[in-house]
């Protein structure tokens, strides 16, 4: 059977792979590098210097389109179901080119169990295949590193969630994958910090009363975005005490 | 000024160790390793193998007693208070061993941000010091990658919290420190994924439908604590769909 390892490659920095991480490429004989179409093009930059840095011998590399979901289908689901389908087939043939009973790898952003597809879509691959996955160091932690704090309070909860799923703040809220910036809708009263390109040289932090840096992270934000041509970002929304 | 690298060392395996975190090793003069007291054997040896797989210099090591938290105090938040003045007293004594304009290091296990204390203890201790936090993998993450699942459900929320405050499931949620086992009164119809020992050779993964698989976690665990002497486990609460 073939063997696919899903691996984590951490937030925006090489140094961020792990031994484990660095090993499974090293035993792959096929690595998928996601580096054209809807995929920001920093991100296979930072994949390919990761190859470049760790991987010893000379595993194939087959590149592949990521293609863009359709963000205005009216039903969310569905639209992310057609996208998934759509990446099933190319995973199908990407697995294809692994050679009988051989390894492939592909390098998941972050970690593969937070807010990433690849698992899903590999149920949708046919093809009999064994799946490993390989932990990676993901925004969150590189949001609270970078801000040197602690995620939760004493004993206390944290919720995870999306810019399109923030609610009302009444418990201390990590919120990922917000292009609607729904923190300007949030409490003012509540303490926000926020980063972007985490944990690579081009890393922004910001953080204070929300009511007093919302505005400030908007053009931050928007500027930036200008100058990279995209932008991935991360805050924790936290009641004062 | 002297600074304090808090180092995420992940959850188990050596194996988790980032390139950050071994070069953060690496250029500390000390580093202090607890290796006594409350803290568990198993984790003073994980700690004491990474350094001597990964540390190629000869900084000096100091071992320190953890005390132990009065698990039995009427007040929760006043326990932990106790506790982490007595941590603090430790860590000033720590720090002043390191030289002048130098560098030490803790060594924390999983993540420095989640449901640890050395970043609020160190808040505690008056020499003027800079602290740097350096992520490492948490046990959400062995957990989610051993049983080969995604964290949330697309574009869904998760709760992270204890055993303490595990209420009604709403959420996805992830239990982290739960010696009362409290998912034996939480709804027979979710899905549980347990995990101990994550990402050493000892793990213990189970998981189904709680209802049928509770009492078989409870034996479980009481047969692996007795066998070890101690335990560490996590797992994720999920709605069946």
């Amino acid at each position: 059977m073939k063997t696919i390892l899903v691996v984590g490659i951490g937030t925006g920095s090489p140094e961020h792979m792990t031994i484990a991480a660095i090993d499974a490429l090293n035993r792959a004989d096929v690595l998928f590098v996601p580096d054209k179409g809807a995929d920001k093009v920093a991100l296979a930059d930072l994949r390919h210097a990761i190859i470049a840095r760790f991987v010893t011998g000379q595993p194939r590399q087959i590149a592949y389109d990521v293609p863009r979901r359709d963000a205005a289908h009216p039903d969310y689901g569905q639209g992310v179901d057609d996208w998934h389908d759509a990446l099933g087939r190319i995973f199908s043939d990407l697995i294809a080119e692994i050679p009988a009973d051989g390894t492939g790898a592909f390098l998941v952003w972050g970690d593969p169990g937070l807010y990433d597809s690849t698992l899903r879509i590999l149920e949708r691959v046919e093809t009999p295949h064994a799946v490993t996955v390989i932990p990676g160091i993901t925004a969150i932690q590189a949001l609270t590193a970078a801000h040197g704090i602690a995620l939760n309070r004493i004993g206390e909860p944290v919720l995870v969630t999306t810019g399109r799923q923030l609610g009302p703040v009444d418990t201390d809220t990590i919120v990922m994958l917000d292009g609607r910036l729904a923190f300007r809708n949030a409490d003012p009263d509540l303490q926000i910090f926020w980063g972007a390109y985490l944990g690579s040289p081009d890393q922004i932090l910001l953080s204070g009363r929300l009511g007093d840096v919302a505005e400030q992270i908007v053009t931050t934000r928007a500027q930036a975005r200008a100058r990279h041509g995209w932008i991935m970002d991360t805050y924790l929304l936290r009641k004062s005490r």
